[in-house]
């Protein structure tokens, strides 16, 4: 199938929506933990984080615009620059997935989505305990895309915590040893299998595909 | 394991480079196909494309800071504003991997790594007949992220192509279905297997988790 711009604008929107979401190929699944200056703790997921760089360790996500409807993760790294990337696993992947309601101000998606916060070494924003990989982020910057009105939201990594036996022999992570998981479009998951590790690439060592 | 912003900045740079590359989680396979206006093409691949915006359809990726190094891709985007984006899949992870090579300009990563070009209704960069799924896109703007040097490129598809049996009844693309594959840090490649696929979440609607 081919579809022109002209097709895609055209296309009934929950359709579009569904499928331009899935076109970019498979996508990180993460639980962003904030919590607001008055101590209401909010969790969502997000499956935009990216990453911008090593050193400093940098992470990137898309917050849709801003204005329309509430954004407490928004708001709540603005009040106090502290949030939380947590990988999503095999076994809360429905949890996870339920925390894109759209809960009031004053509920808590932690709670009322069965999963639980921990605190970890006085930093502020809460961790997702069922999380085996998870980091603590000081936001950096937000930097406005104008074209659509989404905002690319930068932070760097002050706690990065993670289990032993998921580092492999060359210091690669291995996803599959933890069940994390990934996302495609807005709403499927999967799970993730190793199939192959190559060495960086120099150019004499390059095999021959001819 | 547990560390700290001062214990990754102290890491060995490898190390931390494969760490830091790996912890955002699963990461699309891309190949990147641009063509300078001299008819030299190019063809790369990149982890890090992220979904923008479904109306208008346009997609983002991260491209490391221009300068140091020849960035063949950004150079023959900036010539003529087209580029395609095409799903990698297991078939030839190898061949992809590979483009990575730092070639000179002269040497087109398509026939080093036996990949084919396809020219798609006069689109003027090249697509990679292997991928199921590819976009054509139109460079839109390329916005900064001053704290590294990188650059947010954003793109608008123009051209959408995949097969109909990666459709699913939901109007789901099924990454499964044509073996698109996913990255972890710097080298590891995954192949992806649907487990879940949960509706659109309205408040009324959600489980009782307790």
């Amino acid at each position: 199938m081919h579809y022109t711009k002209e097709q895609i604008e055209k296309m009934e929107r929950v359709k579009r929506l569904k499928i331009i979401n899935a076109v970019s190929g498979i996508k990180p699944a993460n639980l962003i933990g904030t919590i607001s200056n008055d101590g209401m703790t909010n969790l969502a997921i997000f499956s935009s984080v990216v990453h911008l760089g090593s050193d400093p360790a940098l992470m990137g996500f898309i917050m849709r615009p801003v204005g329309d409807v509430p954004r407490h993760t928004y708001d709540n790294i603005l009040q106090n620059g502290s949030y939380t990337i947590n990988h999503v696993h095999q076994s809360f992947v429905k949890n996870a997935h339920y925390t894109s309601a759209k809960l009031q101000k004053e509920e808590s998606e932690f709670s009322r989505c069965a999963l639980t916060e921990e605190y970890v070494d006085g930093f502020k924003a809460p961790f997702v305990e069922e999380s085996y990989l998870k980091m603590g982020l000081k936001f950096v910057e937000a930097i406005d895309i104008p074209i659509n009105g989404t905002i690319l939201m930068i932070g760097e990594i002050h706690h990065l915590i993670l289990p032993e036996y998921s580092i492999g022999d060359h210091k690669d992570i291995d996803l599959s040893s933890m069940d994390t998981v990934g996302i495609s479009g807005l709403n499927s998951y999967y799970s993730l299998h190793k199939i192959n590790e190559f060495p960086y690439v120099r150019v004499s060592e390059m095999p021959d595909f001819a």
